[in-house]
């Protein structure tokens, strides 16, 4: 006999935030191990924004979840001002997940939702770094184009590099 | 005898945020005749958030009041995950007062409140429309480069413009 296989929960979708979204974020973002302490605070602050106030937050929320438990989301929300440009705030998959296609499903399942909202392009921006190229990669692949770099935007040779998709 | 003349209250300048901020962010944005009601709301809610949260907001103001009155005014502050990079999210001048260089001395001030708090960049974003010439030459003028344009980023044939002034 063979040892049974792992059964693996089914991937599902979720809008709604919980309380528990806050703790959440942080346990992913901080697994990822490609954050900062400030970056994890701000991805954090993110969620509680979003449960004290809601829609008026201007975030929304994706949870892809196994189970009970929640293993990548994305934050993304309509820039204030603008007619039809949103923004992607922030994208994470935890390290057991990834390198099997969940950041594509994650990206294209949010832009689905920008996209039903109105949303007609939607940017992201990322750091110019080396140790970025595979997100940069990652970006590229899903279409994005990079628009617009500025130099030394997160410290002195650290630019910030702004990409757009046109979602129509 | 001549007529007496209107005699002028002095320029003040003040950081500290006041209960009534909102109130005068309020009326100094809608009296320029220059932003839109949704701007206007986010101008007001930069104020209040600021007053309910204090320096943890991000938001840093500074008023120019001639008497008891605030008659023009900057919203400013550090990008978190920057090292030195800030944000003039908002600068507006009273009608009134427009046109004698309060514009100009309230920038400068800004610039010395963020220089002095180790800002070494200063990021102002505004729109590439024909209308809104006179203020990218204010930036201009002012020492900023534009760095970067977005286009269609307000709506479509409406770009947003990047500009940078390095502090030191």
């Amino acid at each position: 006999m063979t040892p049974p296989e792992r059964l693996e929960a089914p991937l599902r979708w979720r809008d709604r935030t919980e309380p528990g979204d806050p703790d959440a974020v942080t346990r992913i973002v901080h697994a990822t191990d490609f954050f900062n302490d400030e970056e994890e605070a701000v991805a954090r602050e993110l969620a509680e924004e979003r449960l004290a106030r809601g829609a008026e937050s201007g975030y929304e929320f994706l949870f892809a979840e196994r189970g009970e438990r929640a293993v990548a989301y994305s934050c993304y929300g309509r820039i204030a001002g603008t007619r039809e440009s949103w923004d992607l705030y922030w994208i994470a998959v935890e390290p057991a997940e990834q390198g099997r296609g969940l950041g594509r499903e994650l990206l294209a399942q949010t832009e689905a939702r920008v996209r039903a909202a109105g949303g007609g392009r939607l940017y992201v921006e990322t750091s110019g770094r080396p140790s970025y190229a595979s997100t940069r990669d990652f970006y590229v692949r899903m279409d994005y184009a990079l628009e617009a770099t500025l130099a030394d935007f997160y410290s002195p040779g650290d630019p910030k590099c702004i990409y757009v998709k046109l979602l129509r």
